[in-house]
């Protein structure tokens, strides 16, 4: 087991426990029959997941003096319900068909609907169900941050971090629309648009909702830390994203190979690619790029173009200057030692990822 | 002015104040360019609205003693951003394309898209706008509630209720997804939908929410109103709602001629209807009911046929016999007179209107 595995473990299994007593606690409200497909989904939902954004949040709880609690675990594992909101809906927008592996959340409901042969559309009913699960998870996200169990003072303190966390969230994702909608893909517009998805939401607030818990004040030295670490951890988070949506192996990242390419994503990758091509090379990127029946052949030959520019081998670079700046952020930061010790290996795990 | 007009025109300038107040504060995170679409939709879907859930949180409040008091409203309004939430969401789940008279959320960001000659499907973009501007709402609507300023023993006292409310709303609308999908349509299913749909989200609880947190504690008459009050306005407003989806002036409901009957809602009109129709005309409705492409001859002819088997006679009686019950329910209520009054005001209004 390496370092940073162990950052993560350490937090895993506090978080799973956290998450199977709150939806425990929640099962008598959804207890009709009729509702079970939707409990199982988000059963299905939570038990999969790294589990980064809790283990940002504890670490920073622990950086700022936090003891073992079981309330902070709870706190931090209401993130994952969010985050799964998240990915139900995304799910929906982007008419993806698989997460992790399985069939996306609108698909099962939508293969329960042509399974039971009932009457209507079986992917309306799929969308909408989806839509559903994912507002049950966003609602029950902010229910269980609150009622966690810390102090109030604490969760008072976090309040402003919490709500601004969840209307960046919303307003991130509409950018992200916009920006796969503008088709720009400079690498300014990969840039901000790896900042919100990743930097600002999945690393930069979680890992301040734990420090700000602890400290119960927003202090100027946490404001430095969060902006920095989140900005380079999350930047680096998405570029290997980027990778793995490409050239990721279907057997670890659970999506089909090249999925990335078929949904035209405008990447830093993608971006990298078109800086450096020839103009044959651009011309097979813009004709293939965004193509939803593209084949293995097509993705081969993307592929193949995507190497050759040198675009893999330069955001590689990238995510190793970007950790190279997160652990030197982490240096002068006025934290606990053993969290400078697991924020340095999670800023590892979460760049060094095969799925 | 009528006496139920009153009962809510007290509220809705209130009302109308407490969301400006609230969104302009929220202004500074959503200050860039990008997301003007996404706050002017913000703000169009706020300012219409019956404000009956608010009226109905503000009377039960007076009810149990409370007195005019900025924070309620406050508390009161955000239940109008639950339900703008649910408005939005609800016309993609259904593939709506007007509310209100004007385009529906998902429509306008999809002529947004249109206009812009942006990549990518206009549809799909304006699903997901449409997805996210409802979780904004959703989230929003949490935070107002809980930075209402309303006393935090008054807060602690009702969260239960409001946690249990926004459950229950999700999956409410699952079970109404199921509902349509099954295609039931027995009076049991109709009813059930009526109560879940608008019995319990509309009116008993934001009246539930107004007692107890004037009372700060749950006791037994108020759920006993509640259930009794809640239960008969909540389905005569549905029935209400029924024929007005069948019958309505398109003017005044902002909806087109007969929309329901293009949408094949299950509802208590229609499961009348079947009940009491001959062979010819029962084929007649199963032949019609829910193809999209119905135009004005066959919505007048199902209308007919509703009309011959006396739906609509046996529909307004039990909205009748619902109100009665409904103003029965209030009698013994240990509540103060002026909101007796008030809450009967508000029945009346509730299941009489034209909108």
């Amino acid at each position: 087991m390496t370092a940073s595995a162990t950052a993560l473990d350490l937090v895993r299994s506090e978080v799973d426990r956290s998450l199977r007593t709150f939806i425990d606690r929640q099962r008598p409200q959804v207890s009709a029959p009729e509702l079970a497909p939707l409990v199982a989904a988000v059963d299905d939902f939570l038990s999969g997941g790294k589990r980064l954004r809790p283990a940002f949040c504890y670490w920073g709880w622990r950086g700022a003096g936090g003891g073992d609690d079981p309330a902070l675990f709870t706190a931090a594992a209401s993130l994952e319900l969010l985050q799964a909101s998240a990915l139900a809906h995304d799910d929906v927008m982007d008419a993806s068909d698989l997460r992790r592996g399985m069939p996306s959340a609108h698909r099962r409901f939508q293969a329960l609907h042509e399974k039971a042969g009932w009457h209507g559309s079986a992917e309306q009913f799929g969308e909408g169900a989806a839509i559903l699960l994912g507002n049950l998870l966003l609602v029950w996200s902010g229910e269980m941050w609150r009622t966690s169990g810390l102090p109030p003072a604490a969760l008072a303190a976090a309040q402003p971090v919490y709500d601004h966390m969840r209307t960046e969230l919303m307003c991130g994702q509409y950018l992200d629309l916009l920006e796969q909608a503008h088709g720009e893909n400079t690498f300014d517009s990969a840039l901000r648009v790896a900042l919100f998805k990743s930097g600002k939401y999945s690393v930069e607030h979680p890992l301040r909702l734990g420090l700000v818990l602890a400290a119960q004040e927003r202090e100027p030295w946490i404001d430095r830390l969060c902006e920095e670490y989140g900005r380079s951890v999350g930047i680096a988070f998405q570029l290997r994203d980027d990778i793995l949506g490409v050239f990721g192996d279907p057997a670890e990242t659970g999506k089909p190979a090249g999925d990335d390419l078929r949904e035209g994503k405008r990447t830093m990758l993608i971006a990298r690619t078109l800086a450096a091509a020839s103009p044959a090379q651009a011309e097979e990127v813009r004709r293939t790029l965004g193509d939803p029946e593209l084949g293995a052949d097509g993705v081969g030959r993307l592929r193949r173009v995507i190497e050759e520019t040198g675009a893999v081998d330069a955001c590689e670079k990238m995510i190793n200057d970007y950790l190279a700046e997160a652990l030197g952020s982490l240096e002068d930061a006025p934290i606990t030692p053993e969290s400078r010790t697991a924020l340095a290996d999670l800023a590892v795990a979460a760049t060094s990822r095969r799925t």
